[in-house]
Protein backbone atom coordinates (compact mmCIF):
# COMPACT_ATOMS: atom_id res chain seq x y z
CA UNK A 1 0.00 0.00 0.00
CA UNK A 2 0.92 3.67 -0.66
CA UNK A 3 -0.16 6.71 0.56
CA UNK A 4 -2.31 8.99 -1.55
CA UNK A 5 -0.76 12.81 -0.51
CA UNK A 6 -3.32 15.09 -1.91
CA UNK A 7 -2.70 18.77 -2.19
CA UNK A 8 -2.66 21.41 -4.73
CA UNK A 9 -0.03 20.90 -6.89
CA UNK A 10 2.06 24.18 -7.15
CA UNK A 11 3.18 25.10 -3.87
CA UNK A 12 4.70 23.54 -0.98
CA UNK A 13 2.38 25.16 1.36
CA UNK A 14 1.26 22.67 4.34
CA UNK A 15 1.58 20.17 2.11
CA UNK A 16 5.34 20.13 2.81
CA UNK A 17 4.81 19.24 6.69
CA UNK A 18 3.98 15.66 5.81
CA UNK A 19 6.20 15.52 2.31
CA UNK A 20 9.29 16.26 4.62
CA UNK A 21 9.04 13.03 6.98
CA UNK A 22 7.72 10.60 4.21
CA UNK A 23 10.75 11.53 2.18
CA UNK A 24 12.95 11.58 5.16
CA UNK A 25 11.83 8.03 6.02
CA UNK A 26 11.50 6.55 2.69
CA UNK A 27 7.76 6.44 3.03
CA UNK A 28 6.16 5.00 -0.28
CA UNK A 29 3.27 7.96 -0.97
CA UNK A 30 2.14 9.17 -4.19
CA UNK A 31 1.54 13.29 -4.70
CA UNK A 32 -2.10 12.55 -6.18
CA UNK A 33 -2.69 16.33 -6.53
CA UNK A 34 0.43 16.74 -9.39
CA UNK A 35 -0.28 13.48 -10.70
CA UNK A 36 -4.22 14.21 -11.62
CA UNK A 37 -4.02 18.40 -10.88
CA UNK A 38 -5.93 20.21 -9.08
CA UNK A 39 -9.27 19.85 -10.85
CA UNK A 40 -9.16 15.59 -9.25
CA UNK A 41 -8.19 17.50 -6.09
CA UNK A 42 -11.22 19.39 -5.59
CA UNK A 43 -13.65 16.28 -7.34
CA UNK A 44 -11.56 13.67 -4.71
CA UNK A 45 -12.67 16.46 -1.84
CA UNK A 46 -16.27 16.50 -2.72
CA UNK A 47 -16.49 12.72 -2.94
CA UNK A 48 -14.96 12.15 0.69
CA UNK A 49 -17.30 15.25 1.71
CA UNK A 50 -20.64 13.40 3.31
CA UNK A 51 -17.99 10.74 5.13
CA UNK A 52 -15.23 11.46 7.18
CA UNK A 53 -13.91 14.30 4.91
CA UNK A 54 -11.21 17.12 5.31
CA UNK A 55 -11.98 20.74 5.54
CA UNK A 56 -9.18 21.52 3.42
CA UNK A 57 -6.41 19.78 1.93
CA UNK A 58 -3.64 17.89 2.50
CA UNK A 59 -4.87 14.89 3.32
CA UNK A 60 -3.59 11.37 3.32
CA UNK A 61 -5.46 8.76 1.82
CA UNK A 62 -4.96 4.93 2.18
CA UNK A 63 -7.84 2.21 2.40
CA UNK A 64 -10.53 4.45 1.40
CA UNK A 65 -9.58 6.46 4.54
CA UNK A 66 -9.09 9.88 4.53
CA UNK A 67 -6.70 11.56 7.35
CA UNK A 68 -6.90 15.41 7.17
CA UNK A 69 -5.33 18.32 9.79
CA UNK A 70 -1.34 18.43 9.19
CA UNK A 71 -0.74 17.56 13.09
CA UNK A 72 -2.95 14.76 13.04
CA UNK A 73 -1.74 13.64 9.70
CA UNK A 74 2.06 13.98 11.37
CA UNK A 75 0.63 12.02 14.48
CA UNK A 76 -0.50 9.23 12.78
CA UNK A 77 2.83 8.96 10.35
CA UNK A 78 4.85 9.50 13.78
CA UNK A 79 2.99 6.56 15.11
CA UNK A 80 3.26 3.49 12.42
CA UNK A 81 6.35 5.00 11.07
CA UNK A 82 8.68 5.45 13.98
CA UNK A 83 8.94 8.84 13.39
CA UNK A 84 7.29 10.51 16.47
CA UNK A 85 7.31 9.35 19.86
CA UNK A 86 7.04 6.31 21.99
CA UNK A 87 5.76 7.25 25.62
CA UNK A 88 3.13 9.03 26.56
CA UNK A 89 4.95 12.26 27.56
CA UNK A 90 6.76 12.69 24.85
CA UNK A 91 3.98 11.82 22.07
CA UNK A 92 1.95 14.40 23.60
CA UNK A 93 5.09 17.25 23.84
CA UNK A 94 5.87 16.74 19.99
CA UNK A 95 2.12 17.20 19.25
CA UNK A 96 1.86 20.27 21.42
CA UNK A 97 5.47 21.89 19.50
CA UNK A 98 3.99 20.59 16.08
CA UNK A 99 0.64 22.46 16.98
CA UNK A 100 2.79 25.62 18.10
CA UNK A 101 4.33 24.97 14.62
CA UNK A 102 0.79 24.78 12.78
CA UNK A 103 -0.24 28.41 14.86
CA UNK A 104 2.89 30.37 13.62
CA UNK A 105 2.44 29.12 9.97
CA UNK A 106 -1.49 30.63 10.22
CA UNK A 107 0.11 33.74 11.42
CA UNK A 108 2.46 33.71 8.51
CA UNK A 109 0.05 33.21 6.05
CA UNK A 110 -2.18 35.85 7.84
CA UNK A 111 0.75 38.13 7.46
CA UNK A 112 -0.14 39.02 3.57
CA UNK A 113 -3.67 38.10 3.63
CA UNK A 114 -4.87 39.95 6.64
CA UNK A 115 -8.08 40.74 5.58
CA UNK A 116 -9.86 38.43 3.37
CA UNK A 117 -8.31 35.09 2.21
CA UNK A 118 -10.66 35.43 -1.00
CA UNK A 119 -9.00 38.14 -2.06
CA UNK A 120 -5.28 38.87 -3.64
CA UNK A 121 -2.47 39.88 -1.99
CA UNK A 122 -2.72 43.20 -3.67
CA UNK A 123 -5.69 43.89 -1.84
CA UNK A 124 -4.86 43.89 1.34
CA UNK A 125 -1.49 45.45 1.21
CA UNK A 126 -1.75 48.35 3.31
CA UNK A 127 -3.24 46.02 6.02
CA UNK A 128 -0.53 43.32 5.20
CA UNK A 129 2.38 46.20 6.08
CA UNK A 130 1.18 46.75 9.34
CA UNK A 131 0.60 42.66 10.44
CA UNK A 132 3.86 42.11 9.22
CA UNK A 133 5.60 44.55 11.23
CA UNK A 134 4.15 43.16 14.21
CA UNK A 135 4.96 39.63 12.76
CA UNK A 136 8.68 40.65 12.34
CA UNK A 137 9.18 42.94 15.82
CA UNK A 138 7.17 40.51 18.14
CA UNK A 139 5.44 37.41 17.16
CA UNK A 140 8.35 35.92 14.88
CA UNK A 141 11.00 36.33 18.50
CA UNK A 142 8.33 34.69 20.69
CA UNK A 143 7.81 32.12 18.75
CA UNK A 144 11.73 31.01 17.80
CA UNK A 145 12.34 31.59 21.40
CA UNK A 146 10.12 29.08 22.21
CA UNK A 147 11.25 26.25 19.63
CA UNK A 148 14.85 27.54 21.14
CA UNK A 149 13.89 26.52 24.42
CA UNK A 150 12.78 23.03 22.85
CA UNK A 151 15.48 22.68 21.13
CA UNK A 152 18.09 23.66 24.20
CA UNK A 153 15.74 21.60 26.35
CA UNK A 154 16.00 17.61 24.61
CA UNK A 155 18.42 15.20 25.42
CA UNK A 156 20.28 14.47 22.37
CA UNK A 157 20.81 17.08 19.30
CA UNK A 158 17.31 16.89 18.10
CA UNK A 159 14.18 17.83 19.71
CA UNK A 160 13.85 14.09 21.50
CA UNK A 161 16.99 12.19 22.49
CA UNK A 162 19.29 10.98 19.36
CA UNK A 163 16.60 10.34 16.62
CA UNK A 164 14.50 13.06 14.50
CA UNK A 165 10.69 13.06 14.79
CA UNK A 166 8.00 14.97 12.40
CA UNK A 167 8.40 18.11 14.97
CA UNK A 168 12.44 18.40 13.38
CA UNK A 169 11.39 18.05 9.95
CA UNK A 170 9.00 20.89 10.51
CA UNK A 171 11.34 23.10 12.23
CA UNK A 172 13.31 22.86 9.35
CA UNK A 173 10.81 23.68 6.87
CA UNK A 174 9.44 26.79 9.40
CA UNK A 175 12.95 27.88 9.16
CA UNK A 176 13.32 27.67 5.67
CA UNK A 177 10.17 29.76 5.21
CA UNK A 178 11.38 32.54 7.04
CA UNK A 179 14.61 32.94 5.71
CA UNK A 180 12.29 32.80 2.41
CA UNK A 181 10.17 35.13 3.68
CA UNK A 182 11.87 37.79 5.51
CA UNK A 183 15.83 37.40 4.68
CA UNK A 184 16.42 40.32 6.08
CA UNK A 185 14.60 39.80 9.60
CA UNK A 186 16.30 36.30 9.53
CA UNK A 187 19.69 36.87 8.78
CA UNK A 188 18.96 39.66 11.58
CA UNK A 189 18.09 37.57 14.23
CA UNK A 190 18.55 34.08 13.64
CA UNK A 191 22.05 33.43 15.44
CA UNK A 192 20.09 34.43 18.74
CA UNK A 193 18.42 30.93 17.74
CA UNK A 194 21.08 28.24 17.41
CA UNK A 195 19.63 25.10 18.53
CA UNK A 196 16.58 25.70 16.00
CA UNK A 197 19.33 25.93 13.12
CA UNK A 198 21.13 23.13 14.88
CA UNK A 199 18.06 21.32 14.15
CA UNK A 200 17.29 22.98 10.52
CA UNK A 201 21.03 22.13 9.45
CA UNK A 202 20.61 18.21 11.08
CA UNK A 203 17.57 17.97 9.44
CA UNK A 204 19.00 19.16 5.57
CA UNK A 205 22.01 16.77 6.09
CA UNK A 206 19.98 13.63 6.69
CA UNK A 207 20.09 11.09 3.42
CA UNK A 208 16.54 11.42 2.46
CA UNK A 209 15.90 15.09 2.63
CA UNK A 210 19.13 15.64 0.61
CA UNK A 211 18.04 13.73 -1.96
CA UNK A 212 14.48 15.33 -1.67
CA UNK A 213 15.89 19.22 -1.91
CA UNK A 214 17.83 17.77 -4.98
CA UNK A 215 14.81 16.43 -7.05
CA UNK A 216 12.24 18.24 -8.85
CA UNK A 217 9.72 16.60 -5.84
CA UNK A 218 10.82 19.52 -4.00
CA UNK A 219 8.86 22.54 -5.53
CA UNK A 220 10.51 26.27 -5.19
CA UNK A 221 8.82 28.69 -2.63
CA UNK A 222 6.85 31.00 -4.84
CA UNK A 223 3.89 33.60 -4.58
CA UNK A 224 0.98 31.23 -4.13
CA UNK A 225 2.56 29.52 -1.15
CA UNK A 226 1.82 30.09 2.72
CA UNK A 227 5.53 31.13 3.16
CA UNK A 228 5.94 34.32 0.15
CA UNK A 229 8.75 37.41 -0.31
CA UNK A 230 6.95 40.54 -0.79
CA UNK A 231 10.08 42.71 0.14
CA UNK A 232 8.18 45.74 1.34
CA UNK A 233 6.88 42.67 3.97
CA UNK A 234 10.23 42.46 5.30
CA UNK A 235 12.96 44.30 6.83
CA UNK A 236 15.80 43.82 9.27
CA UNK B 1 -4.79 13.61 42.09
CA UNK B 2 -6.68 16.32 40.95
CA UNK B 3 -5.75 18.29 37.39
CA UNK B 4 -4.72 21.79 37.64
CA UNK B 5 -6.25 23.60 34.60
CA UNK B 6 -4.24 27.08 34.03
CA UNK B 7 -5.64 30.03 32.01
CA UNK B 8 -6.31 33.69 32.08
CA UNK B 9 -9.37 34.34 35.24
CA UNK B 10 -11.20 36.53 33.56
CA UNK B 11 -12.55 34.59 30.46
CA UNK B 12 -13.89 31.61 28.99
CA UNK B 13 -11.74 31.66 26.48
CA UNK B 14 -9.88 28.77 24.74
CA UNK B 15 -9.89 27.49 28.64
CA UNK B 16 -13.54 26.82 28.00
CA UNK B 17 -12.92 24.43 25.67
CA UNK B 18 -11.19 22.22 28.46
CA UNK B 19 -13.56 22.89 31.27
CA UNK B 20 -16.61 21.56 29.48
CA UNK B 21 -15.55 17.62 28.87
CA UNK B 22 -14.05 17.61 32.30
CA UNK B 23 -17.43 19.31 33.93
CA UNK B 24 -19.32 17.40 31.84
CA UNK B 25 -17.56 13.89 32.32
CA UNK B 26 -17.59 14.91 36.34
CA UNK B 27 -13.75 15.21 36.59
CA UNK B 28 -11.94 16.85 39.35
CA UNK B 29 -10.08 19.99 38.89
CA UNK B 30 -8.62 23.06 40.30
CA UNK B 31 -9.16 26.41 38.31
CA UNK B 32 -5.55 27.56 39.48
CA UNK B 33 -5.54 30.89 36.96
CA UNK B 34 -8.89 32.32 38.93
CA UNK B 35 -7.43 30.71 42.54
CA UNK B 36 -3.85 32.61 42.27
CA UNK B 37 -4.70 34.95 39.95
CA UNK B 38 -2.91 36.17 36.38
CA UNK B 39 0.01 37.06 37.96
CA UNK B 40 0.15 33.33 39.24
CA UNK B 41 -0.09 31.98 36.26
CA UNK B 42 2.49 34.31 34.38
CA UNK B 43 4.78 33.14 37.29
CA UNK B 44 4.07 29.58 36.14
CA UNK B 45 4.23 29.56 33.23
CA UNK B 46 7.85 31.14 33.74
CA UNK B 47 9.09 28.33 35.89
CA UNK B 48 7.65 25.70 33.13
CA UNK B 49 9.75 27.42 30.00
CA UNK B 50 12.80 25.66 29.94
CA UNK B 51 11.38 22.37 30.37
CA UNK B 52 8.34 21.09 28.47
CA UNK B 53 6.71 24.40 28.91
CA UNK B 54 3.63 25.29 27.15
CA UNK B 55 3.61 28.54 24.60
CA UNK B 56 0.60 30.01 26.10
CA UNK B 57 -2.79 28.84 28.13
CA UNK B 58 -4.64 27.09 28.70
CA UNK B 59 -2.65 23.94 30.39
CA UNK B 60 -3.13 21.57 32.28
CA UNK B 61 -0.63 20.46 35.08
CA UNK B 62 -0.12 17.09 36.52
CA UNK B 63 1.95 15.50 38.54
CA UNK B 64 4.61 18.64 37.64
CA UNK B 65 3.93 17.51 34.17
CA UNK B 66 2.38 20.08 31.79
CA UNK B 67 0.13 19.78 28.68
CA UNK B 68 -1.15 22.46 26.73
CA UNK B 69 -2.76 23.42 23.31
CA UNK B 70 -6.24 22.95 23.56
CA UNK B 71 -6.42 19.78 20.69
CA UNK B 72 -3.31 18.18 22.84
CA UNK B 73 -5.04 18.71 25.94
CA UNK B 74 -8.43 17.19 24.76
CA UNK B 75 -7.27 14.15 23.10
CA UNK B 76 -5.09 13.02 26.71
CA UNK B 77 -8.62 13.42 28.34
CA UNK B 78 -10.57 11.78 26.15
CA UNK B 79 -7.92 8.59 25.91
CA UNK B 80 -7.90 8.51 29.87
CA UNK B 81 -11.35 9.56 30.70
CA UNK B 82 -13.83 7.80 28.10
CA UNK B 83 -14.76 11.03 26.45
CA UNK B 84 -12.91 10.59 23.50
CA UNK B 85 -13.01 7.46 20.42
CA UNK B 86 -11.27 4.15 21.08
CA UNK B 87 -10.61 3.23 17.42
CA UNK B 88 -7.39 4.40 15.82
CA UNK B 89 -9.66 5.66 12.81
CA UNK B 90 -12.35 7.42 15.42
CA UNK B 91 -9.54 8.70 17.08
CA UNK B 92 -7.73 10.52 14.24
CA UNK B 93 -11.54 11.27 13.10
CA UNK B 94 -11.94 13.19 16.22
CA UNK B 95 -8.63 15.35 16.29
CA UNK B 96 -9.16 16.34 12.45
CA UNK B 97 -12.36 17.45 13.32
CA UNK B 98 -10.86 19.25 16.99
CA UNK B 99 -8.04 20.74 15.06
CA UNK B 100 -10.70 22.31 12.56
CA UNK B 101 -12.63 24.02 15.29
CA UNK B 102 -9.80 25.71 16.84
CA UNK B 103 -9.11 26.98 12.74
CA UNK B 104 -12.26 28.43 13.32
CA UNK B 105 -11.50 29.68 16.70
CA UNK B 106 -8.65 31.38 15.64
CA UNK B 107 -10.26 33.28 12.62
CA UNK B 108 -12.86 34.12 14.98
CA UNK B 109 -10.47 35.99 17.10
CA UNK B 110 -8.89 37.55 13.86
CA UNK B 111 -12.04 38.98 13.09
CA UNK B 112 -11.95 41.41 16.23
CA UNK B 113 -7.62 41.26 16.24
CA UNK B 114 -6.67 41.61 12.30
CA UNK B 115 -3.71 43.36 12.42
CA UNK B 116 -1.90 43.18 15.79
CA UNK B 117 -2.67 40.85 18.77
CA UNK B 118 -1.09 43.32 21.26
CA UNK B 119 -3.22 46.53 20.03
CA UNK B 120 -6.68 47.06 21.42
CA UNK B 121 -9.64 46.57 19.32
CA UNK B 122 -10.12 49.87 18.64
CA UNK B 123 -6.90 50.87 17.08
CA UNK B 124 -7.51 48.12 14.51
CA UNK B 125 -11.67 49.27 14.02
CA UNK B 126 -12.34 49.76 10.63
CA UNK B 127 -9.84 46.25 9.37
CA UNK B 128 -11.69 44.03 11.61
CA UNK B 129 -14.54 45.45 9.84
CA UNK B 130 -13.55 44.19 6.93
CA UNK B 131 -12.40 41.06 8.34
CA UNK B 132 -16.20 40.35 9.89
CA UNK B 133 -18.20 41.10 6.39
CA UNK B 134 -15.78 38.18 5.30
CA UNK B 135 -16.26 35.87 7.97
CA UNK B 136 -19.71 36.33 8.59
CA UNK B 137 -20.13 35.55 4.80
CA UNK B 138 -17.54 33.07 3.64
CA UNK B 139 -15.86 31.15 7.00
CA UNK B 140 -18.47 31.17 8.77
CA UNK B 141 -21.09 28.83 6.12
CA UNK B 142 -18.03 27.21 5.27
CA UNK B 143 -16.81 25.82 8.38
CA UNK B 144 -20.48 25.12 9.79
CA UNK B 145 -21.34 23.29 6.60
CA UNK B 146 -18.56 21.57 7.45
CA UNK B 147 -19.47 20.67 11.10
CA UNK B 148 -23.22 19.89 9.83
CA UNK B 149 -22.06 17.34 7.44
CA UNK B 150 -19.99 15.65 10.61
CA UNK B 151 -23.35 15.67 12.66
CA UNK B 152 -25.28 14.13 9.99
CA UNK B 153 -22.41 11.52 9.25
CA UNK B 154 -22.66 9.86 12.57
CA UNK B 155 -23.97 6.64 13.32
CA UNK B 156 -25.96 8.40 16.13
CA UNK B 157 -27.30 11.61 17.77
CA UNK B 158 -23.77 13.13 18.60
CA UNK B 159 -20.77 13.19 16.64
CA UNK B 160 -19.84 9.45 17.20
CA UNK B 161 -22.52 6.77 17.92
CA UNK B 162 -23.90 7.03 21.10
CA UNK B 163 -22.09 8.79 23.40
CA UNK B 164 -20.61 12.21 23.73
CA UNK B 165 -16.87 13.02 23.50
CA UNK B 166 -15.07 16.27 23.66
CA UNK B 167 -15.71 17.50 19.92
CA UNK B 168 -19.21 17.54 20.63
CA UNK B 169 -18.66 19.77 23.81
CA UNK B 170 -15.92 22.19 22.02
CA UNK B 171 -19.44 22.09 18.98
CA UNK B 172 -21.62 23.51 21.65
CA UNK B 173 -19.44 25.75 23.14
CA UNK B 174 -18.58 26.91 19.11
CA UNK B 175 -22.69 28.00 18.51
CA UNK B 176 -22.77 29.27 21.95
CA UNK B 177 -20.08 31.85 21.30
CA UNK B 178 -20.90 32.78 17.33
CA UNK B 179 -24.57 33.57 18.82
CA UNK B 180 -22.87 35.96 21.51
CA UNK B 181 -20.52 37.35 18.87
CA UNK B 182 -22.72 37.21 15.67
CA UNK B 183 -26.46 36.99 17.06
CA UNK B 184 -28.21 38.66 13.95
CA UNK B 185 -26.36 36.69 11.55
CA UNK B 186 -26.72 33.37 13.49
CA UNK B 187 -30.77 34.15 13.89
CA UNK B 188 -30.30 34.28 9.92
CA UNK B 189 -28.48 31.01 9.03
CA UNK B 190 -28.72 28.60 11.89
CA UNK B 191 -31.66 26.44 10.81
CA UNK B 192 -29.46 25.17 7.61
CA UNK B 193 -27.16 23.58 10.12
CA UNK B 194 -29.95 21.54 12.20
CA UNK B 195 -27.08 18.75 13.12
CA UNK B 196 -24.89 21.51 14.85
CA UNK B 197 -27.86 22.86 16.75
CA UNK B 198 -29.04 19.26 17.11
CA UNK B 199 -25.38 18.50 19.03
CA UNK B 200 -25.09 22.08 21.22
CA UNK B 201 -28.87 21.40 22.63
CA UNK B 202 -27.60 17.25 23.71
CA UNK B 203 -24.35 18.77 25.28
CA UNK B 204 -26.39 21.74 26.65
CA UNK B 205 -28.77 18.89 28.15
CA UNK B 206 -26.15 16.45 30.40
CA UNK B 207 -26.37 16.64 33.60
CA UNK B 208 -22.70 18.05 34.37
CA UNK B 209 -22.96 20.66 31.80
CA UNK B 210 -26.56 21.80 32.92
CA UNK B 211 -24.97 22.15 36.58
CA UNK B 212 -21.87 24.17 35.28
CA UNK B 213 -24.00 26.47 33.15
CA UNK B 214 -25.66 27.23 36.41
CA UNK B 215 -22.72 27.66 38.07
CA UNK B 216 -20.17 30.64 38.50
CA UNK B 217 -17.73 28.69 37.34
CA UNK B 218 -19.07 29.45 34.20
CA UNK B 219 -18.03 32.70 33.09
CA UNK B 220 -20.26 34.72 30.87
CA UNK B 221 -19.09 35.94 27.96
CA UNK B 222 -17.37 39.26 27.87
CA UNK B 223 -15.45 41.67 25.77
CA UNK B 224 -11.43 39.96 26.67
CA UNK B 225 -12.27 36.75 25.45
CA UNK B 226 -12.16 35.05 21.83
CA UNK B 227 -15.96 35.61 20.97
CA UNK B 228 -16.65 39.27 21.50
CA UNK B 229 -19.93 41.10 20.41
CA UNK B 230 -19.16 44.78 18.89
CA UNK B 231 -22.59 45.29 16.95
CA UNK B 232 -21.01 46.78 13.79
CA UNK B 233 -19.40 43.45 13.38
CA UNK B 234 -22.60 41.96 12.90
CA UNK B 235 -25.29 41.57 10.37
CA UNK B 236 -28.03 39.06 9.14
Amino acid sequence: MRYGLWYWPEIQGRGEFIRLPLEAAGIAYVECGRVEGADALIANMAQHADAHGPFAPPYLEMDGMVIAQVANILQFLGDHHQVGATSIADRLWLNQLQLTIADMVTEVHNVHHPLDVSLTYEAQKDAARSVAKAFREQRLPKFLGHFERAAQGGMGEWLLDHHWTYVDTSLFQLVEGLRYMFPKRMAAIESDYPGVIRIHDLVADLPGIRAYLKSDRRLPFNQDGIFRHYPELDAA
